[in-house]
């Protein structure tokens, strides 16, 4: 989208300009490799958005938005290694490409990078913002800890589900946001309302991403269809629809979910239940709730509304996908 | 040693304190058991010991000589993943007893508590440390990735090898020393001058161990002996060696370094050829330059020689071993 470009051409300059060139190659060359491969950026583009909105310094913002980006990169290394992944973007991913132990020393690497990159701040804004940095990198790991916690437990609450997507997804949007708020020098409370807006808006998304896997439009969202389902991920739709099932749909989504297959009866059978529980306006209300929550914020920033105008654009590129 | 009971009780003190309470518990709980089953945490008495001799509030030191420990084990626990480790001080490893996954991400979680453990300090105090802490991290990753470039390169220089050392060994002690130092309140100068101390010590204590792995007495130091020969480590020793060996010489140790196996003749042959060239003698000097070297940054630091009474007991303790 038009309003991005500017945004996402800095990213890639930056990160251009940024690249690691020091030894040992077989540690940073791999950083290179995932960190230039890109991705849609979108976490170190909200920080100069932050930034920007608040009329802050966009070359001072520029590294703390890398840290984010690295911040982000370091979690998808491990998290590559510890699904066994062998892609990601459509690329060999590093412990594919290097082995584990390449793979896990390069994200630890790049972790520690990443809290580098905010060391041009002044000590207060330095403080405050790694204070932010580390404990959404706390919450970043409980969150992948719950996601593997619950591929191996029976019962999975809403709650925890939502706490899991919160942790995983929401904190890294809403902390790119505050910490590019409180760069420009905004208040503390006002940059806290963009964290908000930031936090139930990736709720939100996530929510929507797993609506997609089953109701998206499949040729273009590039993913197998209803690969949550073949994998038994017990998403909020499964969720939602266990806890409005009858004792004969319960019996048939559990029969379902205790097996791994590829037999194509089973979203058939699965799709079947979601439909009758009307699991989609379900799921559909909720990522409207998110939505509108995160709108509430947005609206409590003391700005004109003319400013706010780039966020209501990223929403809806985020929430009005169709596939 | 006495001299450090008192240190020694304030860490696992405070260790017992500031335990991790909350969840997931599949991620807290082997920091807990690795941080628990202790080691010699030479590393954070360094912290309170530099704090102290500078006259600092050992009340201030306390989280941040944890936060050192803490990254500590936070290497330890990757690094015993990546040479597939079984035990680590005569108990499992994190990953034989939880499986890989659960190594890594306790690992990162570990390592952003550690950050954590920083946040009492006042702003540019929580810099200046934050600083030196991401510096000594970044670092002991390369000195971790030259280690394992060494095993599959045929030649290592000298030079090579006291810098893995010096990353992978020196830095993290010095960085104890300095940060207990600015913690209370001590200049930069006077600071760096313990760092360096640290430093060389650091090195000594490192190239020590190489030594006594194959000239201490084994009994006690509860290793294999000559472990690292068995291993074709490209220690200090076969470094030295190598360099002075003739042509006949370099042939028989290539020969042997070129093999995996645990056939008798390759250590006597080895150590042979240590003996004919004096490698012992060599390395000792070495350890006395490095010992010396850090004894003069010892000297330099401007207080009575009786504050600096723990340290030279330290280099003592460290350095004095037979086993």
């Amino acid at each position: 989208m038009k309003i991005f470009d500017q945004y996402q051409t800095m990213v890639s300059q930056a990160i251009e300009q940024y690249k690691f060139t020091n030894g040992p190659s077989e540690l940073y060359e791999p950083i290179n490799y995932i960190i230039s491969h890109g991705g849609k950026r979108l976490r170190p583009m909200m920080v100069l958005m932050a930034c920007d909105i608040f009329g802050g310094d966009m070359k001072k913002v520029l590294k703390p938005a890398l840290a984010i980006e690295f911040f982000h990169n370091f979690t998808l290394i491990h998290d590559d290694i510890m699904d066994e992944a062998p892609l990601r973007r459509n690329q060999p991913t590093i412990h594919t490409l290097h082995g584990i132990n390449t793979g896990i020393l390069s994200g630890d690497a790049l972790m520690i990078k990443a809290y580098q990159f905010f060391e041009d701040l002044e000590p207060e804004l330095f403080k405050k913002c790694i204070q932010i940095f580390s404990e959404t990198g706390a919450l970043l790991c409980e969150g992948q800890q719950m996601d593997m916690n619950f591929e191996s437990r029976a019962n999975v609450s809403y709650r925890d589900y939502m706490l899991m997507i919160t942790y995983k997804t929401g904190v890294l949007s809403a902390a790119a946001l505050k910490i590019g708020a409180l760069i420009a020098g905004t208040s503390e409370e006002q940059a806290q309302l963009l964290y908000n807006f930031g936090l139930h808006t990736g709720i939100a998304f996530q929510i929507m991403d797993d609506y997609l896997d089953v109701f998206g439009k499949q040729e273009q969202f590039g993913k197998k269809h209803a690969g949550d389902i073949f994998e038994n991920k017990k998403t909020i739709l499964y969720l939602i629809a266990l806890k409005f099932a009858n004792e004969e749909e319960q019996k048939e989504l559990n029969f379902w979910y205790s097996k791994k297959t590829d037999n194509i009866d089973k979203i058939y059978g699965v799709e079947k239940i979601f439909r009758r529980i009307k699991v989609d306006e379900k799921v559909q209300r909720l990522i409207h709730r998110h939505n509108e929550k995160g709108q509430n914020y947005l609206k409590k920033i003391d700005l004109p509304i003319e400013k706010k105008q780039p966020f209501i654009a990223l929403t809806n590129y985020l929430l009005k996908r169709d596939s």
